[in-house]
């Protein structure tokens, strides 16, 4: 089992932590039922570097839109989406953490109206297109080839042992919907994630321009049960988003586990810990289990 | 199967159209994971006259309220609560629909804040111990042996058939999911409804006193989608708030079946079609299918 783990203290901590749970009448047993799982996605389940996948996704959406309409084209942030320059969406959020909104925000209402007016059938049309051919920019493997072997073994020894698997991403919902369940074997209706609102309209639900959730921090606890109606207890996740959904994993009665991925390995995939400074200092503090990248896993992607 | 509904178009209705999505190589066959299905509950899977259940929670809460605090309990609406005076939370909807809305911004202002501070556990707690002993006023039995046989008998008779059952309704969600398992056979992560906005403090998720979701009308068809994913391919409904659910379900490419219960039994239920004069025109005008109470079920309590 966990064939991409190396023998070390996260494999055996989530062996021990599964065989506690579902050994019938050990003192740590759960229910199956209550084997609720939750993930966290970019940087947890699939690579975030260089840059959110979703974002390639909506710079095309951008482009493509500057094409139609020379005056868009002519306005941030189209005018960079169609040269290419991601650079600009990177310094719109660098200027934001340096307090300067201006072209976050702007970036925010182009981001809302990107797909306004499309039916979610074809939302998920254009999503599943992108996935057919999108290349990782520099790791060589199509995007859905991006996803962590170690941790979908995971998802498979979980789901084995009676778990029910669920994302906890602050991604796009619908952006992530039309591949989990091939690359993760998680179906739509496990997938909570961030959400523009929808619009009912002549028996059709179109996108609108208005944000609904950005499931990131305290709002991933609250979606969680919003949506399952049970506290996890296992959650993974690898930044300071998440610290929230590993907070609340770990504050039930039940035994519980947290997992944080540590992304040391710039070799294989990246090394940093921006954003995720807290997660480290709380992982460190409160015996959340930690996966160095580097060391706990044998190999990084399938 | 079935037993509980009369031979004639309802029950034909029904087993035609499972037949026809479950037929392997049929024109009409919905491959298992596409098999959903969505129920409203007041009025299709429980009675709701002559009252809503949760109403009757709603005012033993706020006469609790009253109890506790001598300055509360001299205010509408927990005078109303306290003295019993249910007359009065039936008056301010009548009131609401005659123009004057003061009552019933009362009632809503207690309504979202009756459970702030109690934590998603202490209310599911709160809600089965109402259920273990509260009875129906008029019917003669326990509120948990008020959903209807023969509603009953469909789910299952669709889960047997692949179908994975949803509810999709305007009573509270968290009101909902402590009963519908052992009522319904549908777990808590498949209760979809309305809710009062949650805080994440202190490891907790906590009750708000903010509205969330209204789980009616429109807003059904997007809460379905943001939960599951999929659209539904089978609706039950029983009024007017139940429309655009059904009319999503029929608006899709796959074969679909919308079935709307009609209160027509006064004599077993209740007989009322106030709320659902324009769901009953729709139904006629396109097809829907009609479970009549009185002529389609042999019987409608378990």
């Amino acid at each position: 089992m966990l064939p991409s783990w190396v023998d070390g203290p996260a494999k055996s901590a989530i062996v021990e932590f599964v065989s506690a749970v579902t050994t019938p009448g050990g003192r740590g047993f759960v229910a199956p039922e209550d084997r609720v799982a939750v993930f966290d996605n970019d940087g947890t389940l699939w690579c975030e570097k260089p840059a959110y996948i979703q974002l390639d996704f909506l710079v095309r959406r951008l482009a493509e839109q500057a094409a139609a309409d020379p005056e868009l084209a002519a306005q941030t942030p189209y005018r960079a989406a169609a040269g290419g320059d991601l650079a600009w969406f990177g310094d719109a959020v660098t200027k934001h953490y340096n307090g300067d909104d201006t072209d976050l925000k702007t970036l925010a209402a182009a981001i809302f109206s990107a797909y306004q007016g499309l039916t979610v059938e074809e939302h998920a049309q254009r999503v599943a297109a992108f996935f057919t051919d999108a290349q990782h920019p520099s790791l060589g493997r199509a995007y859905t080839d991006c996803g962590y072997a170690p941790m979908i073994e995971l998802l498979r020894f979980l789901e084995g042992n009676g778990f029910t698997n669920y994302i906890a991403s602050g991604g796009g919902r619908d952006f992530m919907r039309p591949v989990t369940q091939r690359m993760y074997g998680i179906p739509p209706e496990r997938v909570i994630g961030s959400s523009v609102g929808l619009d009912f309209t002549d028996g059709q639900l179109r996108t609108s321009n208005r944000p609904e959730f950005l499931d990131d921090g305290p709002v991933k606890p609250v979606r969680i049960w919003g949506r399952v109606g049970r506290r996890p207890i296992f959650a993974a996740g690898n930044s300071n988003g998440d610290i929230a959904m590993l907070d609340y994993t770990r504050g039930g009665a039940a035994p519980s586990m947290a997992l944080l991925v540590a992304h040391d390995d710039a070799e294989r995939e990246f090394a940093y810990a921006t954003g995720a400074e807290e997660a480290l200092e709380r992982a460190a503090a409160q015996g959340w289990t930690l996966a160095s990248m580097r060391d706990d896993w044998s190999r990084v992607f399938p």
